[in-house]
């Protein structure tokens, strides 16, 4: 198929559909506002049906009930509606049931400003809803990437029978770039659904539940999903890295537009003969503990490492996590919905390398 | 005053009103439920208010605003309920109001069952809303402590003008002990409340406010809250050592209800000439990362540690954080509302000893 | 078509998805389950959706969206569940919109009981909603009837663009009786959509709304309204007469289940030799006034006039209002779920005749 | 007590104080805020409390709860608000508590306009909720009234254990007048509250309940309500006539607002000689329909009957009633929140003269 030139948000509806997504649930919020708008005029045309929901609350649960009964489904907001939704993302978990989230990620904290950020990224991979549940979390640098993510969203959320997030910002969503899109698929079903409510004809009864009233059942199924959430940790973890076939002694860790905006950066510090790399997650859960470990250790002992966020300190837990202490973990963010440019980063880089050691940030 | 013997969730609930508590909002969940019970009685008596909200997220914003014109006021959930405050929870992180919320966990995911937990330490220390703000969370193992911690609750709630949780587990709130409660404290106003909405007569114009437009306002507003954070991360971290002025070669790492029993553990173990000791974190966010490492450090390199949590393995984040890859941090958890006996805390370690290495849980 | 023994409940959603419904939004109540149940199979199959909304006010507020673009929808519930569509109907009235609503009465009040009852008929034709608007409203005495009836109640919500409800009871919903459906309809377009909101491609705006902040604007609203519900009064009033062919000095007024059962009483009464008729209104909003007071006048002076209702006494304020006066209207009425059967109809009126008067009931 | 110059709506909050109540639970909606904004500051100094739930649905259902324990609680709305409290209206009223509900009625339908308006008259007296249950609906024409008819309804809703609405208009609501308010009456207590569930100590156990599921029992609690009711009905119609004991032979009805307007006309008229009266219900529910009747009957045969209204044709149903057919009556009307002058009701009035008949309104 050819490219054509979309828009972030509208490239993500398309791919739901061609992923095979029937059912959209949801509530409009700025920025994310042009995925239900592009899928309100598209799913009616592969069967679906789409549904502005009362409000984000109604709209998880909706996703819920669709879900249950074998429906490949999705759900989208921004920062403050995906709050709203944590409960129901405990459920959906609990019961096993697949689908896929989008957060366009806003500043906050609370109603904040409408401009991109990635302040969302402990939420989004450590906590959100109650429970021992773990999320599938995907995090594109592109439009192209999150025409990609989405098909892999709806692949993993099927085979793991999780919801699964992808997690762009406010830049991914608005900016237009040329995508190419897989496949046709058009209301594809699930490939197994032997566990949807589909109706009892025959068959033995189904049921979808999380509650387990008896400690020991619900012991069992706790063991039962962290034996799923390691099987994802060691299968699904996806990572890019970034001029690291070259030397390097400063290692750049920023994922999505942030890992854009540091990949430019990057090549106008190389022609300037700075040794610069980037590691980026591709899954910023699992996170690719591992893989960032090694870009670090291919550096010399002096080797430093930059963590770049639009937030003001969140994924540098999991570089330190990965670092384990082996060296420290530098920080620079920014917050409130401002975008550093290229030359930001830079800059900040030509800045810290005079300096023996920039910023420690200790979330 | 002399001492009470009390059920925790009713000493909980007088508590908040000796810390000056006047108004409740909440909705009914097991097993938290005494909590309201005990406030719907005695809130009258201070001249203050109970309401049972139509929903978690009512409720939530009903502290919002009652915290907003200034009052002292808290909300009381479990698991499921405690999620959909997680929007509400952002916004009053923002606006900078001070309130209290209280979290006696339950078994999860999703509605999970109604037994004793620690399975929502992640999301109450690291995520639950969105956008870069922070809980100060406050994890009690007895019911004199919860008593104690939810005056200091209140007290860091005014200070830093931020919402503290206290998570607590349904076995704190089930047990009765003995418990001294302080002062008098009815209805006691906020020391300092000049930044409650409380009418304008005559004083210049007061804004509660988490929306800000301007990337640059929003940026601000952001690194004052940042700045505050690292405050309290400064002064405000508070632990316990147990058998710690002893020598001792296995470290156990637990809160709340788990350290407890890990406490009654030690006593037969150390009987048995056994060397352990237990390091138990009070707050458990801010963690007290570099008080964990000097108790890690105190041993000596073949020194061991375990996390013990009743989950699937939360709180070894943090533990694995402190530890910077210094040693292997292992693990012993349950789930599903299984309250492990301090006999088969100390049989694990046992069998631990005869082990080279027993479980890791990178989680 | 050939004649399908059907169940009230299921002939009413196959007789709306042959009028050319495509959405249906609900909530379950007993005793309309059904409607809902054999929507949800077959809106699919004539590309529609079927949505449970969160709550009945949810529900209401989604066909108010729906109409609003044009789509032929309906939602069906049971006493309480019509009650929380109060304000939605009187929006949608106000807006011009069309729609169907079913109510499925159920005793009454508050949540009263599950068993048939007609109890919502002052609700239905005088108030219900706030401001000046008014319900066409339909009330079936059979199975058949209900499915005629709901070819109507689109084709009246489309000519007239206002909600028009079919008020049945329990007993039409639950028993079952051979059916036999009009046309194809499948998804049938509304002929007219000039006032959808399709987009606007090049057309003039369309505005669906209902506020008015100029007095002028809004009583000018208002006249039009009267005007189109005078319309509906002078054109859409509809009712039979039973046995009134023959001559009569006892005339029944009852609507749906009632006059059915009415009518069996009246086959033995007529053996008996008794002179009785029925007159059955089947709009109940438009009443048919004048047909009824011809009814009545239609027996010499000593004539006299008995409603019968499941109810204690509501239709009788119509029959009151098409006597004005020119005799007392008696009244013989049930409640909470009783159907009295044709013999104690029979009974009533046999002790009836040999009182000068029997009750009177000025409601 | 000497009199103030109150606000209508305010004191309609003072009156509520002095007839005891100590809970307001509602939520914002023009032009009825400043019943809310005056009693948010009074209640807490009566040891009330002041709610303002998520919506006006859980308003009511707040109210519910208040009510069942013993507490002398309101809500007050405006016409879409008051809608929404359909369903919880028929529950209060179904278990037989105590409650009172202020309407500052405005334009409608849908969301109309905050204009004065009496266009939910049918809705008060007749419709709203689901079931068999009747509202005693009372209608001030001053702010005086207001006062006394918010003691009185305080005193009804108790006696009867019945939700009671003081039904006004923005123009009540709005306007300034000298008040004098009865008694102190701060919080005081139901005389009788033997039916509030308080805590079983010792004694019976009691039920609030509306669900029935034997039809028997059902039907006797119809009956144990319509006799209460019937009893309503016989003890409670309240109204007044203005210069009718002077001959006249033009009888204008009208209430509230409308009614203190036609009075001034008929200051005027009367001044010309015309002889015109005024009668005015003011119970709106139960009417007073025997004496509406007589107010007619004084005229003679040749004396006609002028129904004046703020809507577009609703007590004339009830004016209908009580002539029975003895004459027609007409029908003056303004809608969309226009408040006639008493020059405009006059100058129609003039005109009516003129003609034989006027305008006949089959509602």
């Amino acid at each position: 198929m050819a490219k054509v030139l979309m828009k972030g948000n509208e490239a993500l509806g398309e791919a739901a559909i061609r992923a095979g997504c029937v059912h959209f649930f949801g509530y409009p919020i700025t920025p994310q506002t042009e995925v239900p708008e592009y899928l309100v005029k598209r799913l009616p045309e592969v069967g679906g049906a789409f549904v502005q929901a009362e409000s984000e609350v109604a709209a998880i649960n909706m996703v819920f009930g669709a879900a249950g009964v074998g429906m490949k489904c999705m759900t989208s907001s921004s920062s403050p509606g995906i709050s709203l939704m944590a409960e129901g993302m405990s459920y959906i978990a609990a019961c096993e049931l697949p689908c896929v989230v989008v957060n366009i990620m806003r500043a906050g904290p609370g109603l904040g400003g409408i401009l991109p950020s990635q302040s969302d990224y402990l939420q989004a991979t450590k906590g959100h809803g109650h429970g021992d549940y773990r999320l599938i979390v995907l995090a594109p640098a592109s439009v192209q990437e999150a025409v990609d993510l989405m098909t892999l969203a709806f692949d993993l959320a099927e085979r793991y029978r999780n919801p699964v997030m992808v997690c762009a910002d406010g830049m991914i969503g608005q900016m237009m770039e040329p995508v190419e899109f897989p496949g046709e698929g058009r209301g594809e079903p699930f490939k197994d659904n032997t566990w949807a409510l589909t109706g009892r004809r025959g068959r033995t009864r189904r049921i979808v539940n999380s509650l387990f009233l008896s400690p020991d059942a619900l012991f069992q199924h706790n063991i039962k999903l962290k034996q799923k959430y390691d099987e994802i940790e060691r299968r699904e973890q996806r990572w890019e890295l970034y001029t690291a076939d070259e030397p390097y002694d400063l290692l750049l860790v920023a994922f999505g537009t942030m890992a854009r905006i540091c990949k430019t950066a990057i090549d106008d510090l190389r022609q300037e003969g700075r040794r610069v790399a980037l590691f980026r997650p591709i899954t910023i859960n699992p996170y690719p503990f591992a893989a960032c470990r090694n870009a670090m250790d291919a550096m010399g002992e002096s080797g430093r490492v930059l963590t770049v966020e639009m937030n003001m300190g969140q994924m540098i837990w999991d570089v330190n996590h990965a670092a384990e202490g082996s060296r420290e973990v530098e920080f620079y963010g920014t917050a409130g919905g401002i975008v550093p440019s290229p030359d930001a980063v830079a800059n900040r880089i030509r800045e810290m390398v005079a300096e023996p050691q920039l910023t420690t940030n200790n979330p």
